[in-house]
C-alpha cells in the first residue's frame, strides 16, 4: 500500500476517504471547497396552510367524485383485474372507484419509513417533518457555460453522479440527472444504475419503464447493499416515480413498475403531471382536484398490490404560459399548488414529494428567483422528498452543471434557515453588549472571537466582495463562480469504498443482463 | 386644449391620465407594459414563528436588562430632559430605563394607522396583516447596464420617482431612491421632496437630519395634500426612518427628527442597524437583543414626545462576512432575524418594518436569490412596511434601474402568492375534467376558454420562450429584459395631476426656503 492509498478520515463526514484525493484537492494551491456536513434536515415549525380544512375536504370530495363518475384509465389488464377484486368497477381500461373503497384502501400506506442506502449513514427518514433533497432527474440535455447545451451522454451522467456524491446536501439520486443518451435504451438502466451504486452511496431511483428495468434496479440495489432479498423486502432501498398520463391515465410500463415495486415493498411515488390549462383545468384548484384524483388512484393501486407498501404523494401542479402553452415553473400558482399539495398529503398521512423548478433558459436572475420561490413553497408547504433539488433548468429539459452548484448553495441556505435559533443566555450576549457598550464595535469582543469562524453560513456561490474588489476580479457573475466550483468539486470527488465481493457480484449481474439483451424497448 | 391634452381614464387605476402619454406608449409599435392593478396587499395566513413565546420573552427581558444596566446614549440634552421627566435615569448622555417604565410607556403606540398620500387612492393602512412595499432608499450610487455604476444625480433621482409612480406595486417612496448628490445638501431636501410630491402621488419619507428638514418635509406633505396643519396632525402623511448608531446610540439630528415628527403625530420608524458581528453581538439572538433594546428605547422616546404618536418597529439585523467584515444580506441569518423581529413587533403591538435586501454586485442569480430569501423572510414574518422593496443592490450602495424592475416582478409574484386560492365549485372544475376525460387536453375546454386570458400571473421579466426561440432572440438574460422594461416604463409614465393653486403654493414655499439657505449642513 503506497502512502497515497492510506485511508484517512474526512473531517466533515467522519467517513474514510483516500488521502490521495484530499491532497489532489489542495495540491494546486486551491483551498478545498467548504460545504455543510451531511445531516438530516428537519422542519421545526408546522407546515403552512393556505386553504382551510373545509377547502381541503372540498378538493378531496371533488377528487372522489372524479374517480367515481369519470374514472381513470389503467392500461394493463392485470392491474384492472387486481382493482376489480378490490371492488372497483371496470369498463375496458376505465376504472371507477367507490369513494368508500378509496377511503378504506388508502389507510394502509405508512406515514413514514426509512429509505435505505448502501452506506447506512445515507439512510433517510421519509415523511413527517423531514426533508430530503435529490438531484435533478431525467433531462435529455445538459449544459455548462464552456460546452453549451447538448444532448446528455454517459460521461455527463457520471459527472452529475460525482457531484451528487460530493455535495452533502444532496440526499438521493432522482433518476438519471441527465439521460445518458449514448447508452442503448435496452441496457441503459444496467449501466446507469451500476454507475449510481459505484460512484455514489446514496439512495437512488429506477424508472418504471416496464417490469424488467424495475426488477434489475431492485437487484442492483440489493447487491450494492450486500443484503438478502428478504432483508431488501423489509427495508425499502429503491424508489420509482410514476408519472400519470394526465388527465386520468396510467400507462402499461408505469403500472408494471408499480406492481414490481409495491409487491416487493419498495417505494412508489405517484406524481400526476397536472399543468393547469394544458393537462388539467385552467384553475389551480381544478388542477389540484385532478392531481389528487390521480394520486389517490395510484395510492389505492399500490395498496391493492401490497397493503402497507411505502407510498409518496407526488405533487407537480404548475401552470402554463397561456400565450404559448409553455410550462411555467416557480410561479405564484406553483407555490400555492405546492402548499395545498402538502395539505392533501398530510390529509392522507403519507409523505409528500415536491420539486425545485424553474423555466429559465440560463442560470440568470430568473433561474434563481423561480427556484427560490419553489423552495419557499415546498419548504413552507411541508415537502419531504424534493425531486430536482439541484441542477434543473429550462423546465426540466436541461441539467445544468452551474445550476447544480447554485442549487446546492440554495439548499444549504434552506438547511441553515431551518436550524433553530440559539436563544441560550450565552447567545443572547448581554455581557458582550456590556463589554462593547454604546458606540463601540464587536469585531474584537471576546464573544465574537470565540465564535467568528463558524458563526454564519458561508455560501458557495455568493460574492460579497466590495465593488472595487469585484471589478478588479473581472466582474464575475454567480454562474461563473458556480462553473469553477463544479469543476473543483469533480477534482475533489472521492469514490466511495465498495467491498470487492460486492463489486464482483454487481459486475457479474450487469454483464449477464447485458448479454441477455437488457430490457425491451418497444413500449 | 389640444387633443393630446384631453384627460381620459386609465383602465388599470381608474385615475385620470393624459391621453398623450398613453399614445406615446403605444406609438412606437410596442405593446403597453402589463402590470397588476394598484391594490392593497393583505396576508391571509398567520405570520410564522420560529421561536417560542418563551424565547420572545427571553429576548424581551434581555433587552430590558440592557436598557436598565447598560443604557443608551441620547446625544441631545432636550431628549434627556424629556426622558428624565418620564422617569429615566440620566448620566451625561447615558440614559437608563427602568423595565416597568419601558413596559408602561410603549403601551400607547397605536397598533395600526393610515399613512396618507396626496392621492387618497394611495392611502395605506399600516400594521396588522397589511403589506406595503416601497422603493429602495438612500444609495449614493445608481446603475444601469448602459451607463454603469455612477454617483446618483438629480436626473437619476427623478427617473426613479417616475418608476415608483409607474409601478402599481410600489406603495411609497422610501427616502431618496438614489441620493441626488448634485443638489447641495442644504437645499437637497427641498428640491427632492418637491419632486417627490410632483412626480408621484404616493406617501413619502423625510430624512431626520435635524429639525429643519423634517419641518420642511411636513410642510411640503401638507401643501401637497392641500390640507390644514390641524388635519395634517390628525392624519399622518409623512414618515421618517431613524437609524440608531448601533450599538446603543441615538445621535442629535435623529433625535431632533423624532421630536419634530412625533410631536406633530407623523410616523417614526426606529430601525437599529445591527449587523451581527460588527455593531451587534456575533449571534443572531444577541443582535436581536440589541436591536430590540434600541427599538424599545426609540419607541419609548416617541411616546414621551407624544402619547399615541404612530411608531413602526424597524428590524434590519443581518450578519457580516466574518472573513472581510462586509455586510451580508438575504442570508439564512437575515431570514431568521426578519421573522423573530416580526414576533417582537407583534409582542409590542406595533407595525413592523423590514427590507428587501441583497449584497450582489450585479443583477445576477445572486441578486435574485438574496432578494427572494429576503421576501420569504419578511412575508412569512409579517413585515408591514417594506423598505427597499425595489431597486436595492450591492448592500444598499447602489440603486439599480434593472433591479427595480426585477423587484417589481418579485413583489407582484408575492402579491399573487398572497391572493387566496379560489376553491369554489366552479374553480374545482369537475365538469371541465368530465368534458375532457382521460387522455384529452384542456386547451380548448369551455372552462379554459372562459378564463385563459387572466388565469395566471403574467410576469414582467421572466422569459418562458423555448430554447430555439430564446436562442433566436439572442439569448437574453433577465437583466436585459429588465433594462428594456425600465426604459419603456419611463416612456409610459404619466405625471399625476396637481391642482394649480397647490403647485403654486408648493413652489412658493420651496423657493422661499431655498432663498433662506435651506437647512444647516454642519451635523
Amino acid at each position: 500500500m503506497t502512502d497515497a492509498e492510506i485511508p484517512t478520515s474526512s473531517p466533515e463526514t467522519g467517513r474514510r476517504v483516500r488521502r490521495e484525493g484530499a491532497r489532489r484537492g489542495a495540491g494546486d494551491g486551491k483551498a478545498k471547497l467548504q460545504q455543510l456536513p451531511r445531516r438530516a434536515i428537519t422542519r421545526h415549525f408546522p407546515p403552512m396552510q393556505i386553504v382551510s380544512a373545509d377547502e381541503i375536504e372540498s378538493i378531496h370530495r371533488a377528487s372522489l367524485q372524479v374517480l367515481a363518475e369519470i374514472g381513470m384509465d389503467f392500461a394493463l389488464p392485470e392491474a384492472c383485474d387486481l382493482l376489480k377484486k378490490a371492488g372497483a368497477r371496470i369498463d375496458g381500461e376505465r376504472v371507477r372507484f367507490d369513494p368508500a373503497m378509496v377511503e378504506e384502501l388508502i389507510r394502509t400506506a405508512p406515514p413514514e419509513f426509512t429509505f435505505h442506502a448502501r452506506n447506512p449513514e445515507n439512510n433517510a427518514r421519509i415523511g413527517g417533518n423531514t426533508m430530503l433533497f435529490g438531484t435533478v432527474g431525467s433531462p435529455p440535455n445538459c449544459s455548462d457555460m464552456d460546452g453549451g447545451r447538448r444532448t446528455g451522454t454517459h460521461a455527463d451522467y457520471r459527472k452529475f453522479l460525482k457531484l451528487a456524491q460530493y455535495f452533502n446536501c444532496i440526499g438521493f439520486i432522482s433518476g438519471y440527472p441527465v439521460e445518458p443518451v449514448d447508452l442503448h435504451a435496452s441496457i441503459r438502466h444496467l449501466e446507469a444504475l451500476r454507475d449510481a451504486v459505484i460512484l455514489t452511496d446514496k439512495p437512488f431511483h429506477a424508472y418504471s419503464l416496464g417490469a424488467e428495468r424495475i426488477r434489475d434496479g431492485i437487484e442492483i440495489a440489493r447487491i450494492a447493499r450486500g443484503i438478502s432479498a428478504a432483508q431488501m423486502e423489509r427495508e425499502p432501498s429503491l424508489f420509482t416515480i410514476v408519472n400519470t398520463n394526465s388527465p386520468l391515465k396510467l400507462d402499461t410500463p408505469m403500472l408494471r413498475g408499480i406492481i414490481e415495486m409495491s409487491s416487493l415493498n419498495q417505494i412508489v411515488c405517484v406524481t400526476p403531471f397536472t399543468l393547469a390549462g394544458a393537462m388539467a383545468p385552467v384553475t389551480v384548484a381544478g388542477a389540484l382536484v385532478e392531481q389528487n384524483a390521480e394520486a389517490l388512484a395510484g395510492m389505492v393501486f399500490t395498496q391493492v398490490v401490497r397493503k402497507g407498501a411505502p407510498f409518496i404523494y407526488g405533487g407537480f401542479t404548475s401552470n402554463v404560459d397561456m400565450k404559448s402553452g409553455a410550462p411555467a415553473f416557480g410561479t405564484p400558482e406553483y407555490m400555492k399548488a405546492c402548499i395545498v399539495g402538502g395539505q392533501l398529503a398530510r390529509r392522507y398521512k403519507v409523505p409528500y414529494r415536491t420539486s425545485n423548478t424553474c423555466a429559465a433558459n440560463t442560470v440568470d436572475a430568473q433561474a434563481a428567483y423561480e427556484s427560490v420561490f419553489s423552495l419557499w413553497g415546498l419548504t413552507m408547504g411541508g415537502g419531504n422528498l424534493i425531486m430536482h433539488g439541484a441542477g434543473w433548468l429550462e423546465g426540466g429539459l436541461v441539467a445544468s452543471f452551474e445550476k447544480f452548484v447554485l442549487d446546492c448553495d440554495l439548499i444549504q441556505m434552506v438547511m441553515e434557515f431551518l436550524t433553530p435559533l440559539d436563544t441560550s443566555q450565552d447567545a443572547l450576549g448581554i455581557e458582550a453588549i456590556r463589554e462593547v457598550g454604546p458606540g463601540g464595535h464587536f469585531f474584537g469582543a471576546a464573544h465574537t472571537l470565540a465564535r467568528y469562524t463558524d458563526a454564519f453560513y458561508a455560501p458557495i456561490v455568493s460574492d460579497w466582495r466590495n465593488n472595487q474588489q469585484w471589478l478588479a476580479a473581472g466582474k464575475p457573475e454567480a454562474w461563473q463562480k458556480a462553473n469553477a466550483v463544479y469543476k473543483q468539486a469533480l477534482v475533489e470527488y472521492q469514490e466511495p469504498a465498495m467491498d470487492a465481493a460486492i463489486r464482483e457480484e454487481l459486475d457479474g449481474f450487469v454483464e449477464r443482463r447485458k448479454r441477455e439483451g437488457g430490457a425491451p424497448t418497444d413500449f
